[in-house]
């Protein structure tokens, strides 16, 4: 444990655009939001590039970002995040794929790419692919995700993400099930290949008997008798943040995918089922958790609250404000039950989601970082427009990452 | 057509620096501007780079940034841009070079690499080359361009850029014609220099014993008799902006260079005889041919007035003042005929021509994207000084394309 510790909360979606019903006001600058306003007050505001400038990012790259990464350097492909997300801890060799379960008949036609998109069942058949031996020693992991969703990772040394899926992912029309051929001429590929095709087979041996398909049928619904792969990747690329820094650091979160990309770059997650990822999940909780975090001497511990973004995904500027204003009810707690003379409390999001576009956007995203060892811009109002002149405006969200680490005394030095 | 449409107004050569005669005003400080103003106050302000702080730019990268693209990346060289001007509609197989009109004796000796800057007749010239057949079916395209300037294009499947100019271009003495010669160990190379030879030799043949020279003769002025070819380039590297985002755009200008980027980079193209590209374009006809763009529904159209550049090369700032005077008038027009509700109105220019240098600068152009759903920075002043602290300061050209289309919601995600 360093001197000092950060804590940082990301408000999913939190930037916004004007909104004329709201007098030209963003659902931040409606909010009341007397703890943030506090903290904004103590330290550096700004409005933040998540990318580059008036490029919308994505969840997975926008936490990418907030950690510190260079996306354009290490996204590891859908596949190991799904892996991540679907709680297997990937090592190097390893190499992951996104995974469906669909519905083949018996000349190896794909019926239907989500199996009627199967919505249970799915972890009992997860359970009887997982561990699957392959030839040559390889070993299956199958772990279940949302709906028809299955993150499949292949663990061997030797093995290369030189292949093609075998997803055929065209909708509408029966295709024939595609092998998988290597793409380019190493022996790995081709023995990767080799495996790939090894476990379809005995996905449909494990998959077409098991109960729940014949419970399925009898239901008159398509059977999940297979699994299509896509999105491989590995993730050798990415050194963890604690052996980039050598910190601590936890994540308090209930979304698969930032709990998955948290995985990845190396964060401790704490999750349990109050924690939904959802409108109604409880924030309180999440404070309390991230406060014991904190207590516990990790040295830096990150909150990820979904809920403005699904807001802003439905165009619910009046749900919006009432979820930040409950975010502000965290900061309330942060400002109540931690050291403040030794914290360094920060707010972002991992990008906009605009209730007028109803859907992510480049706008830059409000952001603070606050303690009493911070320079202070002196703004003491939370929002898009009074942080436009605040000192972080400009920035991006690997700058911020860095400006939180350096607050904290442990940003490495360059030349010497 | 998407649910918001955009329109951006370049103005050629904007920004300008303090003039002690305007009392240390710009002229755009100076001129009265209460329509841009009117549109600066709805949006994001800013002092925008063309391409690096402090790096002048032409007409050319200028434009290539305001329409999103890398210069270092897909620069196409001068004789695609030259072609394009021209109306020339390159494919990926052509080549383009600069071409002059010129004047060689019978020793093939270039007595004058202008050909007297020959000014008048040159159509009927490029006429006589135009369709021109080489050996094994290569064909030449030629158009003419401003005083002895003409665009030449090679069409043939397997031609190649590595072959040298051959315009000495040396003022002051003669030198002999320089053959074509190719630069790289490649059987395309030699066979495109060998066809550039060939065109050299026939550019002869069809251009000494033409009407126009003789009557040049007949005036004692030197005939127009070889076309010298630099700049060679291609264009494949370019991707037309509306297969990248799926948009359809207009461009409105009168300047050739202009309308030549314009059509390389996929804009279609408005143009009449009013357009002149000089300082008594009509600048209200280009107002209403650009208001009817955005009725046609293209998702953004681009307006281009050369003027502010023209009197900055003629150090006038008084005349600058006048004719940004006549742009406002034209946001003027936008402001009474345009559905604000759901149009996105921009103003930038592609570089800085300050009077004081009378060449382009450096310095940074003063920007604004506007619109009801655009965050605002609440600067009510057109300027340079007043724009300073606003949003957009510190951006690049670039930044400034991809979050005017993300305004538009039609900017792509990075990620998932």
């Amino acid at each position: 444990m360093n001197g000092k510790q950060g804590l940082l909360l990301i408000a999913d979606g939190l930037g916004d655009r004007p909104i004329p019903e709201l007098g030209g006001r963003t659902p931040l600058e409606q909010a009341a939001t007397p703890n943030m306003d506090f903290f904004a007050a103590r330290g550096l505001c700004g409005n933040v590039h998540p990318y580059k400038p008036g490029i919308p990012v994505g969840t997975d790259v926008g936490h990418l970002v907030i950690f510190g990464f260079d996306p354009d350097e290490v996204y590891p492909g859908r596949g190991p995040l799904e892996a991540f997300s679907a709680g297997i801890m990937m090592g190097p060799d390893d190499i992951a794929f996104r995974g469906n379960f669909a519905t083949v008949d018996e000349r190896s036609h794909v019926l239907d790419r989500r199996a009627g998109r199967i919505a249970s069942g799915t972890r009992e058949l997860a359970a009887a692919l997982d561990g699957m031996q392959l030839g040559g020693g390889a070993r299956v992991l199958a772990k279940p995700l949302t709906e028809h969703r299955v993150a499949i990772v292949f663990r061997q040394a030797g093995l290369s993400t030189a292949v093609t899926p075998t997803d055929p992912n065209v909708a509408g029309h029966e295709v024939a099930l595609p092998a998988c051929t290597p793409t380019d001429g190493s022996a790995e590929a081709a023995r990767t290949a080799s495996l790939v095709n090894e476990f379809t087979t005995l996905c449909r041996q494990h998959l077409d008997p098991h109960p729940v398909n014949r419970q399925r049928r009898a239901e008159g619904k398509p059977p999940a008798n297979v699994v299509l792969l896509r999105g491989v990747g590995r993730t050798s690329s990415v050194v963890p943040i604690g052996c980039q820094f050598k910190l601590t650091c936890a994540c308090v979160a209930g979304d698969l995918t930032v709990l998955g990309i948290a995985r990845l770059v190396g964060l401790e997650t704490f999750h349990n089922k109050s924690f939904t990822g959802g409108i109604r999940s409880d924030l309180q909780a999440k404070a309390r958790q991230a406060i014991d975090c904190v207590r516990q001497g990790f040295d830096w511990t990150v909150v990820h609250v979904k809920g403005p973004d699904l807001c802003g995904h439905d165009g619910n500027p009046l749900e919006k404000i009432r979820i930040i204003e409950d975010i502000d009810g965290m900061f309330g707690l942060f400002r109540r039950h931690l050291d403040l003379d030794r914290t360094i409390i920060s707010l972002t999001g991992d990008h906009s989601t605009p209730c007028e576009k109803g859907d992510h956007s480049g706008d830059p995203v409000p952001t603070f970082i606050s303690g009493p060892t911070v320079r202070r811009d002196g703004i003491a109002v939370t929002g898009e427009s009074s942080f436009r002149t605040g000192s972080l405006s400009g920035l991006t969200a690997r700058d911020v990452f860095r400006t939180q680490l350096d607050q904290l005394n442990v940003m490495p030095k360059r030349g010497a």
